[in-house]
């Protein structure tokens, strides 16, 4: 299909279509005579894909290049490609020049540890989730283990899912993608239904 | 302490302190004379609070300054200063014009009764939740009921959490301040933990 096709089918302007091949978000169609670009099923879906890491995922565009980047590697192993993918986006959660604290960085150790998790101590998610605490203490409110292990407890019901949903798919290269885009999009699924949990609970306990 | 002093017990030049003044985000100082401005131990969290919600929250200094007028409202219910905190940060939470399809919100409606939800209904999480499912979809991908269960019950451990540590708090103020910095905090510590749990597990079966 040309252009304007592709642009309709995906409610994508043909201008930012353009962009994002510039960009190296989206592989570059088959150049035809006549200055005319061929675009297949493929840019579709992929079209489809950057818009959910830009708008769902609230991505940049240089960390959705770097996400998209890893799908393009077939031969790299799965935990490989799920490892790329996790260090881009944790460099886009949290922001500032400050490091987590050392006392901070131990209670998320001694919480996976309660966890049993025994093969994450150099995840980045370990230093996002001690950043939290810093700011936590630095607004004056200390929370509780029991609070920490009911997240930490949650974190395993959402990745049992994570990891279950990956294996039933159908090849590797779906396998990947679907870790990926599942690592953006599940954060601002759990974002959501949190919220919802969260009304539920102030209304069940009376405080509306 | 005047400005110069604020500035280093936070680490925040003092021409961003003045920014935050005029943006709303911090109250003023008390003049004192020879122009020099006079800040309390109030300024210090409240800095504190602004940089947790900036850089760990992510949120740009419009929607810090709506959730942080929530804080101002001393007589509000409690309920309600939850809900206003909420909407400001859904909204900051998926972008673009598209709403989400009725498919989706049906299908966020039925994981919700199934996890006993009866007061979520109008929440904004709702269509957070229905906006992903729709990127999923356009990604070609379907997710389970079962892989949609976990979720919501990991929102439900992640909401009894934050609902009993706001409970133990001294004085409402502070229950008001624990809602809103928890419901942006606590999206990046479940961010960082989901990402270990993946880790772990991903290990753990041999995909690494």
């Amino acid at each position: 299909m040309l252009i304007a096709e592709i642009s309709q089918l995906t409610g994508t302007p043909p201008a930012t279509i353009k962009y994002y091949v510039r960009e190296g978000l989206l592989p570059q169609g088959t150049r035809l005579a006549g200055n005319r670009t061929e675009y297949g099923e493929e840019h579709v879906r992929r079209l489809r894909l950057i818009r959910a890491l830009l708008e769902v995922g609230q991505l940049s565009i240089s960390t959705a290049a770097e996400v998209i980047a890893v799908l393009d590697q077939a031969d790299a192993p799965i935990g490989h490609a799920f490892s790329i993918a996790q260090d881009a986006l944790a460099r886009s959660s949290v922001s500032g020049v400050a490091l987590p604290s050392e006392a901070a960085l131990a209670r998320i150790d001694a919480l996976a540890s309660r966890a049993g998790w025994r093969n994450c101590g150099d995840n980045v998610g370990r230093g996002v989730a001690a950043r939290v605490l810093d700011a936590y203490t630095g607004a004056e409110f200390a929370l509780s283990d029991d609070y920490l292990d009911h997240y930490a407890s949650a974190a395993t019901l959402a990745a049992e899912a994570d990891l279950s949903a990956v294996a039933e798919q159908d090849g590797r290269s779906r396998m990947i993608e679907l870790m990926v885009i599942g690592t953006v999009l599940s954060d601002t699924l759990a974002i959501g239904l949190r919220r919802m949990a969260q009304a539920e609970m102030t209304s069940a306990r009376g405080l509306i």
